[in-house]
């Protein structure tokens, strides 16, 4: 009967116990779980600190998600967060709200996942807290450390050129997919939802690009052109963009019947690209550095001076591209 | 009608705007909510990292709590982790799920207590998340420094003397007013779910302990007999306890016929005082160093070798002492 275990079976300090025991052990000097706080040796002179929380049937279905894809993408997208400063990431608290008839199997799932993700950034989750919860509710709040100057929204200059790594859209076809219970046989199809439930943060390609000068950079979560919008908001700034330059998942390709590719690329968000402005003349070289890491890099347009925001020839954002928003149902 | 505003007129954005702009002005080098992630001057080389979280339903009601009674004491038990690690606080960001159709006028009244607790022990709050939940989720993750070494609960040693900051009870003799819908009028009534929707956190006390040579500490979230038991597990230690020392919160004798007032402060929770353990000649230096803020400490018991833990002639935690555990539910 082992497979029908709910969590209550073992209740809160039997799941706290559970999984601290996975944590691993601590340097020499840290405490991690089983105290009030964790003890952590300061990573470095500049902290950075994030949070992102992940609600049930808001930000994730265990209809189509397991425990470890949605452990997974709670840690990613708080990494993602740390890459966006060009940062490392180093010390992870969890926050996990449980139903007491939730299989025991769900929740070992979530922490395999989040494990999984640690061990793939080399981060360190160091303690929690559990409580119960009617709907699912799973928080990550992420230490990280800024190696040289953080990369803040706000530095872009105007004339820099803007670039995005990797190719857009693809988290939103996952998601389209998954909601529309196709089969997934095809490699495509695996790729979108791979894309959609275990999201990679792009750490490495941050921390280049931030040694290389970036200017600004912000990671792409609610949608290109509404983190766009936030990037320049905080920089002051306008910019025009290419359409054409915009880099397009090619996996989306034969779903157009269902989801326009091109709109999927500026407005889905949760692709965890990095959105980044770099003084023109150095875009040949961050190209040369994260082709390294296999990661494309392409310019898609330029800031400028004042407030006008092209895309193309149409105001930035026309149409609705202003991204996700939890909380506007009007 | 701005009374009756809800979160979906403003949006995810435009609530975190509105809360922003209340953070403050960060001191030169740091970079509070707007960014992807905080930038923070490390504050020193030992960090204290810690995170609760709060259900609505489970671990607050709208029905008898205000948004500000959530705020503060969201961030008060965070503090609390941390007063009993002997700490001070430092950093937290925040995270917040509430449904569309919540009032702002609740909103704004969580970031007004999590403001006012966040004045009141001189931490600032850096950043923080907001979704749509179908019930309110509030968390806090903080963190804090430790001045020197940090007070495990795993540090006592056999003979220490075990002792308790302030009285015990008052928290759960408020609970059951709020719960059982008395009047609240009398003043002792008031103090009791002042206790309740308004903790305290002891960080003060924590500080001045730390530095006395506590070597064990740990805040009484889940009671008394509880919250001892995990610094004696941690400990490996047996221990006596007298149960006519413990300190009985005044205000609980009016209720007596409601609610055993021994019990309650054997058991209740969220009292959020100290329990901690010192060598025996060190109890007056501590008693004399916290009279100095005011608050009293009492010596209940002591610690011993093996694994006997006595109140009295009972054992500890017989009838169900044990203390709250989200989770079961047989």
């Amino acid at each position: 009967m082992n497979e029908r275990q709910t969590v209550a079976d073992i209740g809160e300090f039997g799941l706290i116990e559970r999984f601290a025991a996975r944590l691993g052990a601590p340097p020499e000097g840290e405490t991690w779980a089983g105290d009030d706080a964790a003890v952590l040796r300061a990573p470095g002179s500049t902290l950075l600190y994030t949070t992102d929380l992940l609600i049930e049937a808001i930000d994730f279905d265990l209809g189509y998600a397991s425990g470890a894809d949605i452990g997974w993408k709670a840690l990613a997208v708080n990494l993602s967060d740390i890459a966006a400063m060009g940062g490392r990431a180093r010390h992870a608290v969890v926050g996990l709200g449980l139903s007491a008839d939730c299989p025991l199997e769900t929740a070992d799932g979530i922490l395999d996942g989040l494990l999984a993700a640690a061990s793939r950034w080399d981060v360190q989750v160091v303690g929690g807290d559990i409580s119960s919860a009617s709907a699912a509710v799973l928080y990550v709040a992420l230490i990280g450390v800024a190696e040289g100057r953080p990369v803040l929204r706000s530095g872009a200059r105007p004339g820099d050129a803007i670039c995005v790594t990797g190719a857009l859209g693809g988290a939103a076809g996952g998601l389209a997919l998954l909601r529309g219970g196709a089969p997934l046989g095809a490699p495509a199809h695996r790729r979108l939802v791979a894309r959609q439930l275990r999201p990679e943060a792009r750490l490495a390609e941050g921390g280049r690009l931030a040694a290389l000068g970036a200017t600004a950079m912000i990671d792409v979560s609610d949608g290109l052109i509404g983190d766009l919008i936030h990037l320049l908001d905080a920089s002051d700034l306008g910019c025009s963009v290419v359409p054409e330059a915009v880099p397009i998942d090619r996996d989306l390709i034969p779903l157009a019947e269902v989801l326009d590719p091109f709109e999927a690329a500026l407005t889905g968000g949760e692709d965890f690209e990095l959105v980044f402005t770099l003084p023109a003349d150095t875009v040949q070289r961050a190209r040369a550095s994260l082709a390294e890491l296999g990661t494309p890099v392409t310019r898609i347009g330029a800031t400028q001076q004042g407030s006008r925001r092209l895309l193309g020839d149409m105001p930035l954002g026309a149409g609705g591209g202003a991204g996700w928003d939890h909380l506007r149902t009007r």
